[in-house]
């Protein structure tokens, strides 16, 4: 009897601990008062899922979802969407607190300041929460994820990667029963766009990044994406998604776009392989991770290689499951919100899992891999003197590395003039290419930096 | 006060239906017992999952995961996997409702016998039930589904669509937000792999088949995948939890991939096209749903023409995430048992929707839209007697439909014998062309059914 009592708490422990999360002005079974702090793209984008597809999502979910409250730097802006009778506060900490509230969305963006602030102020009232900022998760995503273990309060981030492709679902859920060898793909859509467009037209990266300007692809500050930033946060996600460990944002290795010439596209295509910005996760033998950020050569044939433009993919190589490929668009104001309504959903009917997949207290510190342990083969261009000699001062570095040739190309001649050398390595260390680089840039012949890209044999 | 004690009922009301899945043995808190009908290559990949990664599964779910009985053909076969101290069952039904058993997973395959009785008798007994069985779920799948509602049971389906990838997930749940304009894709890896290979290596449909069945990669009766009804049973299944509808398997329009030749490959191929076995759902302005299985043609650049071998793809194109395109092996003992253990986790941690995304009541029923209604343009071959007139013939029949000529290929010539007369049309209506078909098949100059392939512009 004592036992069955004890069971009987027990149980309405729990299930107080479950309502919780949907606590506020109203009830699981009533209707859900939904805050959206940020009305640019994705915040729209969400108001017009709401305004299209409610009736849809309050079916499946039985709850009626209102737009209670928003805040937005601008409160005059047109924004083409209906936002009558919906409250407005200037201060989104102030929202993200408010008693009406029982969903915090937030979409202002920033690893700090007032987003981490209003985040933070929703989890501590146990409102369920749901955001699309990588910086913000990416940086403090352990600390906020033990935040809403204390409070009890759902966080989601299925937006913050790869937009529309709801690849957080995929590796929390879909491949559950998987361990993953590798977790790569591509993560940012500006510098997917521009090193597409270079391919195409044959143009450098300043004028095409220029154009990308214009048409709305990249930032006025593009350094968060072409610097591989953006993706670096992304991948910090995935990792700890995959492999049950804690977020390790300063341990992923970050290489841009901004060295890649029009030239070097050339190149690649003529051996056969395209260059794309590419994040990828991978744990070795040892249960060390790598937590990578460059842009890579890739087979032509492959199927990283055939999504182009602002598509992002996520390729997951499980134990099991063998490679899934997922491809989708990676921002704009469709795909990202119908992410953020997804964990919405999700929340709504009870079946968010913690931010990281599991419980704080069973997430594993990373041990990192760096980019000297890298193995693989490289792509290196040089410019260089048309002298004699010169090819052969360069094999034989090589050979003091232990690095064997695998194409040697030197177009054109022009002697007493400089030329481009371009070579491919069968597989080697990063240290030693590392080393052989520095070398060959102390020669006398070689006129400005080499350039070095990695190829991968997805 | 009253009121407050009804709340507290209701929640323990609630609260006892959400248990009841995992009832039995065991609890929610402690171990849970697997059993598993049938042990071929998909229960033996469950086996070897739990064998493997089962420390990493306990450790998500919180629960210790048993394997407490199995059944299956013969007792005495090797596996590979160890069965030690797991009871064997002679008969799946009475393992189905054994006390002991909290998670009925049903392997067995075929849309009746056994199959069908061991699930309703785990749901009856209001186990958790996971199948990977698309002909019992497009067949019974509405019942099943209400079966399970009535008894607080849960039932999932995974497994059933497209392999190791999660497509079932991504249509409930990840892409939640959106109504679809399409739901597409390849769905039966043993066409694709004949198709492909016929594509490389020019080789006639019978002999690919014959190679495909020496390989494992094509059943003694190759009817069910060839002749389209296995892709047919996953769209219906797609068709349901993309447009909120019933299931409605006998509204599916059914064309295998016999009758494609090498030589219409080849000529796709000269066209810029591929021939895929496509399953597809669509939703047209008035509400009314097509269901269609049949080899198209689709243009060599499309993600889905670069699906090759024994791989699956699902392509849904979203209101708001626009397209979504998702790649993986579509079978085999690893990618599907994946599957299956994904639906047992979420099943664990309290997180299976109904079967079909909704409750039954809110299903909608179909209004069918038949294949006479297709619009799109056609790939036709003749086989014709080489004599004068018979190309205006043609395009006289044409003209009468309204049909417009696109491209037409006559290669060779053999006067007065026979030679084959190719041409793509214009986008029209299939009720026209079947017209178009049937006069042109009863001319005396074409002494051979023509064969019509369908092309797809996706």
């Amino acid at each position: 009897m004592i036992k069955e009592f004890a069971k009987l708490v027990r149980i309405l422990k729990h299930f107080s601990q479950k309502t919780k999360k949907i606590k506020g002005g109203s009830t699981m079974s009533g209707h859900v008062n939904i805050a959206i702090a940020g009305l640019g793209t994705v915040g729209v984008g969400v108001c017009k899922i709401l305004e299209k597809n409610g009736a849809l999502l309050e079916k499946r979910t039985g709850k009626k979802l209102v737009l209670f409250g928003v805040s937005a730097r601008d409160k005059k802006k047109e924004r083409g969407v209906a936002l009558e009778g919906v409250t407005w506060f200037d201060n989104p900490v102030e929202m993200a607190a408010a008693p009406e509230v029982d969903v915090f969305i937030e979409l202002m963006g920033g690893s700090d300041g007032v987003a981490k602030a209003s985040v933070e102020a929703a989890l501590m009232a146990g409102k369920a929460v749901i955001t699309a900022n990588k910086a913000l998760i990416a940086h403090h995503g352990n600390a906020l994820a033990a935040l809403a273990e204390e409070s009890g309060a759902a966080l989601q981030c299925e937006a913050s990667v790869a937009g529309g492709i709801p690849v957080v679902k995929l590796l929390k859920e879909g491949l559950v029963a998987n361990q993953f060898q590798n977790v790569f793909g591509i993560f940012n859509g500006t510098c997917n766009y521009i090193l597409t467009e270079m391919r195409q037209t044959g143009r450098d990266f300043e004028e095409v990044l220029k154009e990308a300007q214009e048409l709305g692809y990249a930032e006025a500050d593009p350094s968060f994406d072409v610097d591989g930033v953006d993706a670096a946060h992304k991948i910090a996600i995935l990792t700890s998604l995959a492999y049950g460990c804690k977020l390790s944002f300063e341990d992923v290795y970050i290489e841009g776009i901004r060295h890649i010439t029009a030239q070097d596209i050339s190149y690649a295509q003529e051996l056969g392989y395209r260059i794309k910005l590419l994040g990828m996760a991978h744990q070795n033998a040892e249960g060390m991770i790598s937590q990578y950020v460059y842009p890579a050569m890739v087979k032509e044939s492959s199927q990283i290689a055939s999504v182009e433009g602002v598509f992002n993919a996520l390729v997951a190589d499980g134990d099991f499951v063998d490679r899934i490929v997922a491809i989708g668009r990676g921002a704009g104001e469709g795909p990202t919100a119908s992410a953020v309504v997804a964990d919405m959903i999700d929340m709504l009917q009870g079946r968010a899992l913690p931010l990281l997949g599991g419980a704080i207290a069973d997430l594993t510190d990373i041990s990192p891999v760096t980019i000297l342990n890298r193995k693989g083969a490289y792509y290196v261009r040089l410019t260089v003197l048309d002298q004699a000699g010169v090819i052969a001062d360069l094999a034989s570095l090589l050979k003091e590395q232990n690095i064997s040739l695998e194409t040697l190309l030197q177009r054109g001649r022009s002697v007493g003039d400089v030329v481009s050398v371009v070579f491919v390595t069968h597989e080697t260390t990063e240290d030693k290419m590392q080393k052989a680089l520095q070398e060959m840039e102390a020669l006398n012949a070689v006129t400005q930096p080499p350039v070095m890209i990695r190829m991968e044999s997805f």
